[in-house]
């Protein structure tokens, strides 16, 4: 057999449940877009033969990383609030930037920008919630980045659905016009909130996406706030609510879940709903920190996400494991909670299982998408390295030398070989400049 | 006037309070290891020459980062064991592979690792605390980056100092040793803490730092159990009994401080003691959050510090930054508590000044030391640049490009100049075999 790709000397991180630990000088060999065949170098048959050869010198292969929520297109608000009470920085600062500068042009620009910082950071794949979302299908498919990219659903005039009323009906022809056109990008359905939808347009919302046989994304129980008002004027709690409506199933991927009590984890856990945690956001807003442990231990389906980068401020994974280890560790005083392994594991096979992924990527098994990226841990933050936690603990997206999607090189030694980066950066500072003036930051 | 490095075409961000805000077109530059001026290029009149002259091509400048609490050596150990409890983490792996594996030229060649680590995250001024501090000190001149050197005292047999009842002289030697020998290395006291050091320890201690007028670092309140013990066993709790003891005043240093009643932080403030915050350590150890905002409230100076690599795992000050910002929103559930300017200042200004170095570094000011870095913010991840909150919620350590420590240019383009940081590596990696054997991890 002549593989398309051959990775050699490499420590290798399978993330598999089924091969625990790390192969400590191996291969990994990529054939027609998959993994075809790992393991130790003793093992690799001289016979084996590869159109081209990448001798990882003591690099760390791992599965891609795996972002089960941000907003790609909000590049362009990174930094332009920050420290504020979360109503002020959104009614304040968010919304009237999002009212004056979403436009198809802005969003294809800052989705290339993401994608950019991602694919730089080790994320092989992506969930996206935002508006005009052809345009971020657009900068991805360009990008390499494998996606699952979601229409927004709001009750308000949106960017490309000036009409409310039209807002399901949007969503439903993008998701027409994408389903089955690209083999690296699924579409699916993005209800904001249950405040910002209306009980009717959650129900219609997710009925089109059941028809339509993709995943519906729904912010929930963010804030206290959030649970505060639903109970008011719904006279419930977010997930009964949702419960009640009927929206709860295995399609169904509740963003933050921050405030759930100890019922509503049960209601999850047995309407086998799935959850994205974004902790760095929940933290940087002071929305709180989810309860993770009892997500877990009630057996959830849960990935993890970075939000987008105008509240976390980071759309590296690396960090965000970093994080999402620690807050929960300082949460319960409880330094043996949410170990590195498990958020190695949240990362890359969680996140892959919310997004109905599991099967294609997360982990490096033979059969699976040839999804992979490089560490070099041939660096003194990495040194000596022990074992894989210091994946989660010291290194950063920054690490990532190689990243493969798909079974193609798309970003080589720092370099995004897809696209031009810098005519990007160039691109997103032209839509800058208004809103730095505006804030006289010019 | 020949200035030695003329940096042009940066961004410039002073910290300082007589200079709020940054410079957007600017120059600095240096002459005789310090500050000469610095302003808009507008301002630079053609006549001035300099021997070398670094085109910042945008890049960003700023003070160089001053971690206030480290123990450098312990790189040997960062991800041995990960996800323990306290007890079990110290007494299971921890102390028994210092036991063995401690000795001066383990604790020359991992400070030499962790200098490179942190000049490479643009840290330019660390504070230590350990044992055998000669080789700290070795280690840390040769790597050219600024340094508190303090000698660890503890009522156990040490490396280098195997009757305890020597502690406080071998102290008082390193400190004679090491005092006025180097500009760059200011020797002082590291008394461990309240649960290893006798009162009288602690006292002779301080008595032998204020006569020889250095600075006297010492663990406090880190544990909700180290102030139960101490309460069970003194009958007080931790800031108490150090007042009692009379150790509190403007050259004692309290690394920690998470345990503090508002009463403590009242005693803190009247004995101008400072603080040494280590927020990612005490999240990994599940120790707790510091009351930062009302230490601050109470104006005790304090700065910014990594604690050691075996429990944080970085010793990265961006990373810590950011973790420090987000961290205490979360805590009171306020995203306006903490704002990334305050975390700027505490891991400059504020760790300079318990330091006793506020008057040579922390802050871009003519006459002051050239300590400075230039952090890379043409990267998607730091664009479009609004303002220096992003180099708290979206910078790292690996953005850092060229790093100057008293004038001199110790790293360029990632690229450490000043000792082999491969053969540390290879060095450290050697000594890293018995316990990579012991732990099976060979």
């Amino acid at each position: 057999m002549i593989y398309d790709i051959l990775i050699t000397n490499s420590i290798i991180l399978p993330l598999d449940h089924d091969r625990p630990g790390q192969i400590t000088q191996g291969y990994i060999a990529l054939k027609d877009e998959k993994i075809m065949a790992l393991g130790s170098m003793n093992d690799l048959s001289p016979g084996w033969k590869a159109d081209k050869i990448i001798d990882a010198g003591g690099r760390l292969v791992m599965p891609g990383l795996v972002n089960s929520h941000t907003h790609a297109p909000m590049t362009l608000f990174r930094g332009l609030a920050d420290d504020l009470e979360l109503m002020t920085w959104l009614h304040e600062h968010i919304f009237p930037a999002e009212a004056k500068n979403v436009n198809p042009e802005m969003v294809y620009w800052c989705s290339k920008l993401a994608a950019a910082e991602m694919i730089l950071s080790g994320t092989t794949t992506v969930a996206d919630g935002y508006f005009l979302e052809d345009s971020v299908a657009d900068a991805f498919i360009e990008s390499g980045i494998r996606s699952v990219v979601a229409q927004g659903v709001i009750d308000f005039p949106a960017p490309g659905v000036p009409d409310p009323s039209q807002n399901v009906a949007a969503a439903a022809v993008f998701i027409e016009r994408w389903l089955d056109k690209n083999s690296l990008l699924t579409p699916a359905v993005f209800c904001h909130s249950p405040y910002t939808c209306s009980p009717e347009t959650l129900q219609r919302a997710k009925e089109m996406a059941r028809h339509k046989n993709v995943k519906f994304f729904v912010h929930l129980a963010e804030t206290r706030t959030e649970v505060e008002q639903l109970q008011e004027q719904h006279g419930t709690t977010p997930v009964r609510y949702l419960e009640n409506l009927g929206i709860l199933d295995a399609d169904t991927v509740c963003v933050h879940c921050v405030w759930l009590d100890a019922e509503e984890i049960q209601i999850m856990a047995r309407a086998g709903t799935h959850i994205a945690t974004c902790p760095q956001s929940n933290m940087k807003l002071g929305s709180g920190i989810a309860p993770l442990k009892e997500i877990l231990a009630a057996g959830i389906s849960i990935g993890l996400g970075t939000d987008g980068s105008a509240s976390n401020n980071r759309l590296d994974m690396f960090h965000e494991m970093d994080m999402c280890a620690k807050v929960h560790k300082v949460k319960g005083l409880d330094p043996t909670a949410i170990p590195a392994q498990t958020v190695l594991e949240l990362a890359t096979s969680g996140s892959a299982g919310i997004l109905g992924l599991e099967k294609d990527i997360g982990s490096l098994v033979p059969g699976k998408e040839a999804d992979l990226i490089l560490v070099d841990i041939n660096q003194p933050h990495l040194q000596p390295f022990y074992n894989s936690d210091l994946l989660v603990y010291a290194a950063s997206g920054a690490d990532v030398s190689t990243v493969i999607i798909n079974g193609k090189i798309v970003m080589q030694d720092r370099n995004i070989l897809t696209f031009d980066v810098s005519q990007t950066m160039d691109e997103v500072r032209k839509l800058a400049v208004p809103l730095m003036r505006d804030r006289k930051f010019l």
